[in-house]
């Protein structure tokens, strides 16, 4: 079909997490697939770049209306080879970073590689969605994040929307008929307290493993996306990359001679 | 002194940068001083963390009123490691993150290591200030640097601000004298585009380096950071870390059955 859209697919947890596989399989009833993801996990990846090393491009499988790349760097770093190296001669239509295996609502936005890669996206000017389930299970069963992430992506496909378009959504652990539907939200406040386990190597040197607990701020504010999650729904949150607190504008001119 | 201040130092361009030491003399004469800063250099990683290796904390230095650490993770690593772990008994007055070799204004805000660490150090319950020169060099001149970042310090300081308040401020190459202020700005609208150099490696295997060229979406627009810098100001803009749309939801309510 000369016609036929082109969806770019990425994700942090590696070209061959089942959670890619999903993500084509959101993608591939609206178009053509190129999926350009990391060669190895880059969880919490966020936004970064690689600026020091150099990278390296395999194609790792093909079959019908279906390309797959693996690349050496970050999430964010997949998204710039295939705008500005691998598609330059060509239209995309759809960014989707995902399906995450792990959710990336509330403050994980900032953590997070797969929306790292999805904030990329919307930089090049065609819709970019982000796409997680609540499980980071290897084997998680990925059914009722297809179903709502195509509802998703057919709404923002159908309307043309106004650029730049990044959604954050996340699906909870659930059969598909146990989802109660999809709801708009904003991100929720909070943050990560963390601990570090403490162990000793073989050459007794202390190392740490980073580990944490989410702190909700406002467990109860039913347009939050963590409350969305928490009772059921598919948390659909539109993020702009914006960071400037406009609030404080004023309050600081008072407090720091200009 | 008993109510002397601790001020937590980091940065992303490692615990022995120049950057550092600048930072350090910011601080040092509103407390005492407590850096924990990357190993080696972490530009571009954003507010990226580590969660599948072990990290190495060492004391690299110590002279009255100052410690300097190693840590082997992220600059958001150094932070966390800080607050729940190393400072878990001890009240923290200020984060300063920084001086950066080289410019974080505008959308560099969301890819920045400095800044991640900025944002990470305001989740703590205290001001955190992210501070850069928009000059690369190793050996880059910090002396107006160093002069306004503690003008800012010091009106922070002072005013016990409201928190979470944390400020991305961005500092021209000039001398000190040749500066004609501070601005509080916001974030400059803009992306990267890239260009991907190709070589082979001694094995054939093609290999890309990423380099780019930022795109000022607003060059005449005086109230932003950029245009602070182009024109010989220092850049102030307050940072907060909700990414939610507003103005888009109701707009998603539509094109998105809920």
């Amino acid at each position: 079909m000369k016609n036929e859209r082109l969806i770019l697919v990425t994700n942090d947890d590696g070209y061959n997490a089942k959670g890619l596989r999903a993500a084509i399989e959101v993608a591939r009833p609206f178009g053509r697939v190129i999926a350009i993801a990391p060669e190895v996990t880059q969880s919490g990846m966020s936004q970064a770049i690689t600026m020091y090393k150099p990278l390296f491009l395999k194609k790792q499988h093909e079959e019908p209306g279906v390309e797959i790349y693996s690349f050496s760097g970050t999430p964010v770093d997949c998204v710039k080879m295939a705008f500005d190296y691998l598609l330059t001669d060509r239209k995309v239509d759809l960014v989707l970073s995902g399906i995450n295996h792990g959710s990336n609502a509330a403050v994980n936005v900032l953590y997070s590689g797969t929306m790292g890669a999805a904030i990329e996206g919307s930089f090049y000017g065609c819709p970019s969605i982000g796409l997680s389930l609540t499980d980071h299970d290897l084997d998680a069963d990925f059914e009722a994040a297809v179903k709502y992430c195509t509802e998703v992506v057919r709404g923002v496909l159908e309307s043309e929307p106004e650029l730049p378009l990044c959604l954050n959504v996340n699906v909870p652990v659930a059969r598909p008929e146990e989802i109660k539907g999809i709801r708009i939200c904003r991100q929720t406040k909070g943050y990560w307290r963390e601990e570090f386990y403490r162990r000793e190597d073989p050459h007794h040197r202390a190392y740490f493993w980073l580990t944490g607990e989410f702190v909700n701020q406002e467990p109860t504010a039913e347009d939050t996306d963590e409350w969305a999650l928490a009772n059921g729904y598919v948390a659909v949150v539109p993020v702009q990359v914006d960071l400037t607190d406009y609030a404080r504008m004023q309050y600081l001119k008072r407090i720091i001679k200009e």
